[in-house]
């Protein structure tokens, strides 16, 4: 008997029947002999429509007392799911019992809207899993200490099951999604892309933060602090297909090395276009200037994701960064109205026509050239590169937005991962 | 400066410009110098799409798993509604915070679905209004010691709003809703019906229970227990009307006897058509026999309207009382499968198609000849009484229901109340 933590996705929950089946394939594995707690999200739309409704009622700015009631709004969709589904498990003979975040609890800072999870307490959960019913837990929200419901941002239900199934020391937490794994890349942008049957707790930490929108990178994380096995697998196969069937099914993200992870070089092209970049021009070459550029940037809760400053010409350098493209004009004014002026820099521009594209392989570590293949496959189709950067399982650059496909495509194929992937 | 709290319902809460008008209402109250508390229902509709979307997931028999369930579900329409008056209140520039029934708290005991208020803690709503905001808290739920969400029934908002007026021991509470106050009976059966400027508490309990639907009973009776002053007004005046216009508009619930009250006899003529009744025949008439047959409903958490036992003829009488008529199968089955055979009764009969009419007025203590007009209207119009109850200020009779609404015309004419009523 394992203690398992399955989620679903809005598209999984999203119509009473669809729910019927999640709690058909729940039911199965608690007929299994298994403990099992389930994290759904809101049904597909539902949060979408309870933030539009917020919104025409009032089109307000984004203050603290704001966040605080659209988080109070949203939380609902979840509550509703996890009631559906318990009814519907019910109905299946199971026992079953809904929480809010609030009532297990779990515990958040009060960053409204994008919250994080602070500590999970589980002994009423795990009360109920004893007495042999299924635990049904909203995904995407907590409480802070104020008793205030907080949600966890958009993906947030990923990060709730992995956080429960990390808090309650799981044996396995499987998320159930509309895609049946992780790719090597987009299959709507490169058709041969091939589903990985295991990808390194790294490389999908590069996957996820880089683009590849299957699991939200904070779930990643939590599943690699805490050493939570993770699975990512589609909810859309029959609900009556045998458990070792489901277990063998979609990518399961690995703590180990093995063999076959050390020959792969590159296991997958990872793309996003959601992103703008900042270079403040001319700022003096001393100690303390990134701090004082990205410190204004984090007092304003922007998160930047590539920072970039070369090595300085006359005592002055160009300091860029990328942030979100709804950021992209909030961190320009910011920079503008002080930040600048203070730092004696000749000016502040930017650029939201951009992406990025990365590949990501632990093989990278141990093989020279790799870099130099993705650089030459650009150049080969004509592809100017505005910015690189490179960790040691990764290597990404910043190119105009329209060439993202074409320079997905022509890494895919020069990496031959649709030929390199084999079976597990 | 007075604290003040305001009761919107469902339809005054019904689309995103109504709740825009609720705001403004309520800010127009709040920068008059008043400390605002608002309990808005769910918005209209929402509850039901939320309970029919729970029957089409599972349709489920209503255990205390199931109830608890659809508690967790129902109780979302409120907790959106707050959210979204909060946000159109600061988008009117006023401070203000939105709570849940758990967040409060708002204590009650554990019966789902019809759960009943135990306690209210004020702090932190107190503190709110000290400093300036309105706070805004869901009707119809609230949560039980073991921290699951309570809902009150359909139509608990009132009742939340008249508990949470007590608790902070507000200086009035005004339920808005959509007629424009308590008619003598209702207008749309007798057209010439009239406005009350004001009624007694008492007539108001009669009035409420006997099915004139402006406000639900728990709330009249909460209001009469702490002598809550309760005011009902339409949401439909325009919401920049004097405060003063308001302050006179609607019906005033009272609790003290003025020379006015003295002088009416009968104030309004009440009806319901949602009961059925159900007689043990034949039951000995010996003691403990009222207590064995309502215990076993009682137990069942079924409510009892009107009980009536007349005298016995042979050591045997007949036990009648009237239940809600969606508890009816129920009630008949529960007194066949065993009370009936412990009690040596003859038979349980019933019938479904009756209704109650009542008039009712704190005149009739002392007037005497009431009861015998009204029985002799109904003669007059040929309509059998199949049971008569009274009380100080009410006489109520079962009639067959398809006599309903001649009755209450026939009666609200014998007793002149479209002539009657005289200003306040």
């Amino acid at each position: 008997m394992a203690l398992i933590v399955h989620k679903y996705g809005g598209t999984s929950m999203g119509s009473p029947e669809r729910i019927r089946n999640v709690a058909k394939r729940v039911a199965k594995w608690a007929r299994a002999g298994h403990q099992m707690v389930v994290v759904p999200s809101a049904m597909s739309g539902e949060t979408n429509r309870l933030l539009s409704l917020a919104k025409e009622v009032a089109p307000s700015k984004h203050t603290d007392a704001v966040l605080r009631e659209l988080d109070m709004i949203a939380a609902t969709g979840e509550q509703v799911s996890v009631g559906l589904l318990s009814l519907a498990l019910q109905a299946e003979g199971m026992e079953a019992v809904s929480y809010a975040g609030w009532q297990v609890p779990i515990k958040t800072d009060s960053s409204y809207s994008k919250a994080r999870i602070q500590s999970i307490d589980d002994v009423r959960v795990r009360a109920d899993l004893e007495a042999g019913k299924v635990a049904i837990i909203t995904g995407f929200q907590g409480v802070d200490d104020q008793d205030n419901i907080t949600t966890l941002g958009r993906g947030g239900s990923d990060t709730s099951a992995v956080a429960v199934a990390a808090a309650m020391r799981a044996d396995e937490c499987l998320i159930y999604t509309d895609v049946d794994g992780v790719y090597t890349t987009d299959p709507r942008i490169v058709p041969e892309a091939r589903r990985m049957a295991r990808i390194s707790f790294e490389e999908m930490l590069e996957m996820a933060s880089l683009g590849s929108k299957v699991l939200q990178i904070r779930s990643v994380e939590f599943a690699g602090k805490y050493r939570v096995p993770l699975r990512v697998l589609s909810s859309f196969t029959p609900w009556d297909i045998s458990i070792d069937e489901e277990a063998r099914s979609g990518t399961l993200i690995t703590f180990e090395d093995d063999e076959k992870m050390e020959q792969a070089v590159v296991s997958g092209i990872a793309f996003n276009r959601d992103e703008a970049k900042i270079t403040v021009v001319g700022v003096p070459d001393k100690p303390g200037i990134a701090s004082r550029i990205l410190g204004a940037v984090a007092d304003a809760n922007i998160e930047v994701d590539v920072i970039l400053q070369n090595v300085s010409h006359g005592g002055k350098t160009d300091f860029s960064f990328t942030v979100h493209r709804n950021d992209y004009q909030k961190t320009l004014d910011l920079l503008k109205s002080g930040v600048v002026a203070s730092l004696e820099a000749a000016d502040v521009v930017g650029d939201t026509r951009i992406c990025k594209v990365s590949i990501v392989g632990i093989g990278m570590r141990s093989h020279a050239g790799v870099a130099s293949t993705m650089f030459r496959t650009l150049a080969d189709e004509g592809i100017n590169i505005q910015m690189i950067t490179t960790s040691e399982i990764k290597t990404s650059v910043v190119i105009d937005e329209k060439y993202m496909e074409l320079a997905v495509r022509a890494l895919h194929k020069a990496f031959a991962l649709d030929e390199s992937q084999t079976a597990v």
